[in-house]
């Protein structure tokens, strides 16, 4: 079934508006975790549309191709919503009315003092030989069936809901029956991540030519999105071929150096929160083309309230002026992206604040705004920690729309803190 | 193969880390439009990792079940970057380096000033018979064949060159050959869509109740997302069962009345940007719990610079009084999350930008800072107008950790502005 010790697992997420994206997924990096430390891998994920034979179709394929297939959505009240169906139809398990399902629904509603209406008594339907996984927080009912040699079950789409359920009824019943397969040693996979900065993919990937030997069943994984390039190694727990994921690690992270900001579930912005603390700094930045992007990262970071003080966006050049302090001399002369302006910034919002350390950003985000000797992507950062001169640097971002060139701005400046938080923390 | 008019169509998004989600998909609505508008409907999505015999079994399934299949990811330069090989593998092609991609890919490196590298190379072998797609961002090719009836494309995932490969690449190609499938009369799908603001999902489906006639093909797609409730029409263009998409769009915003916000690509802060602009407008925000956002959710729109003048983020109270001169006794009687201090806040920022409105917002977004008298959730969004006193509203968001609590308060800001721009502009 998969040519590693591991059995595959596909998740199978019900919804005609999740065909269209634009929504975060956050439910299958969960589910990959868990099933990941029971020694099975998320291999294939599958969307469909709101429609019962599409539906069987994919359950056929994933029974097929999976020994784990977990489904998302399509169990609430309206027709539109097939899952229980679909099962039935796909494992030719015929479906009715389970009183354990019906007393979970009534009391969860009795909770918010309603009752059910007729339309919510379709949750209560479960195919015939399912175990059903009571809702700690909604209304519906799953339910889970090996059906040869495959372990299915049927999860609502919602996180706050599907999250309890895994934890305390899917994974208690597949361990039970995987140990009836004689899978009680299966081998936990691990996965390990490094986040890098400021440099291309081509970089990082021949920085680490060579890493993982011959012969080694342990996947190097390198991804590239605007604002970092991603280092992943996954391999089951233990040595292969002589080697295990944290001996590999640790030789990545000397081949990257400091271009690695970060692991695991790190980001930038928590990095950087977490060296403020550490050092009991506080900090405030001027942003002009990231337009508050920076603030925004900062601030997704609970506790950032003990170290972001304040951010000003300075739009306009008054804004500038009249927020930050900069010389108009400067911008006239200059430009209001420029490395003098830059700076000015950084210092104006480091001295007005009372901050520990004041960062500035300043660039061209696009489509508009560009002169022949200042393309769209030209941004400047600046940093002023009260010691000396504020320091700038240039950057010339290059194939990025507007948000993009936001999002390479927003980090750079953040990574230019981290580097000057870490030298000022030796 | 469908039981509609329609083309099923598949979209296959490769990458390990796909599989893992925590990344917005905005490829697939902006595909699922394209193809709409041809008569083909997205029916199924899929996601693989960089595995190239998962990546050949899909593409096999997806060839079997569907007209068109367009392939997202993995035309990288490194050795993970497997889709050329597995198209290859799956349809019996041999790979081969074609002069048309090499070029595309050396000119596009040199207006950067730099040469291929021997792995990007890799990028320039396309399986036989494909036509070569050029990619006018990035540096890898993609390409389109026909295989036993269905058409298959494989494109970067990267949204900026995937789309203008689409526009002006895959849809003049697919086109072409549905005129020798003899599918001149395709019959194109409509999508329509409204988004809508302040309600939950509950109240737009109550509203719409019985919209869509008995025996009418068009379909009802209502789907809530943190910052609002969208609203769609699906079907074949022409009337279906007596109605048009058109007509039902008009009654549909007929009933929603004022929650409308903005139809199609419209955000809220594209809506906002457009009324602004149109009365000659300038705008000022005072942020607190939102950190940044609604600054950064402004900026992301071209051209904000004419009407964004400012944005200050005030986290620490020290802030609130220096920046916006709201009065500490103020701070102290109410507390920073009030009303009173939201109206300070707005009526600072406005006065001391000289910007026509000033907006703010203050609340708590949690985890930490809640009171007794104050919950996680509770929030305050501001408006002045320089006229008579600055408005105020209260929100209470439940269910919602950090970062939703901080899109649903930049929602409600930036629609209290709307909704003033829409009074003031009558």
């Amino acid at each position: 079934m998969s040519k590693t010790t591991t059995w595959t697992a596909e998740t199978i997420a019900v919804g005609s508006e999740l065909l269209l994206g634009g929504r975060l997924d956050t439910n299958s990096l969960f589910i990959a975790e868990r099933l990941a430390a029971c020694g099975i891998e998320l291999r294939y994920k599958t969307t469909v549309g709101d429609d019962l034979s599409d539906m069987v179709a994919v359950l056929k394929t994933a029974l097929r191709r999976a020994r784990v297939v977990i489904l998302t959505g399509g169990l609430g009240p309206t027709i539109d919503d097939l899952t229980r169906e679909a099962v039935a139809k796909a494992t030719g398990h015929r479906l009715s009315r389970r009183k354990a399902a019906l007393e979970g629904m009534i009391a969860r509603l009795a909770e918010w003092g309603r009752t059910p209406t007729t339309t919510q008594f379709r949750q209560a339907m479960i195919p015939a030989r399912a175990e059903i996984l009571s809702n700690p927080v909604g209304t519906a009912p799953g339910f889970s069936l090996v059906w040869k040699g495959t372990f299915l079950t049927a999860l609502p789409g919602v996180p706050r809901e599907m999250e309890p359920m895994v934890r305390d009824g899917v994974l208690p019943q597949l361990r039970a029956w995987m140990r009836t397969q004689k899978r009680l040693s299966a081998s936990p996979m691990i996965r390990r991540v490094l986040h890098t900065s400021g440099v291309p993919e081509s970089v990082v990937d021949q920085a680490l030519v060579g890493l993982v030997p011959k012969g080694c069943t342990i996947q190097l994984g390198i991804y590239a999105s605007p604002m970092e390039v991603m280092v992943s190694l996954t391999g089951p727990a233990g040595a292969q071929g002589g080697v295990t994921i944290e001996q590999l690690l640790k030789e990545a992270k000397a081949r990257l150096g400091d271009i690695v900001y970060g692991e695991e579930d790190d980001t930038m912005e928590s990095v950087v929160g977490r060296l403020l603390n550490e050092q009991k700094l506080t900090l405030a930045v001027a942003e002009s083309c990231t337009g508050g992007l920076i603030g925004h990262r900062l601030t997704q970071v609970p506790g950032s309230s003990a170290y972001v003080d304040r951010v000003a966006v300075t739009y306009s050049n008054r804004a500038k002026v009249e927020m930050l302090g900069v010389p108009s001399g400067v911008i006239q002369q200059f430009g209001a992206v420029s490395a003098d302006v830059a700076a000015a910034m950084a210092r104006g919002i480091r001295e007005r604040s009372g901050a520990s350390v004041g960062v500035s950003v300043t660039g061209i985000a696009g489509p508009g705004g560009a002169t022949e000797s200042k393309p769209v992507g030209l941004v400047y950062v600046g940093l002023d920690g009260g010691q000396g001169e504020a320091m700038t640097k240039e950057f010339r971002f290059h194939g990025g729309d507007r948000a993009v060139i936001k999002q390479r701005s927003s980090q750079a400046a953040l990574d230019l803190l981290r580097r000057w938080l870490i030298k000022k923390g030796c």
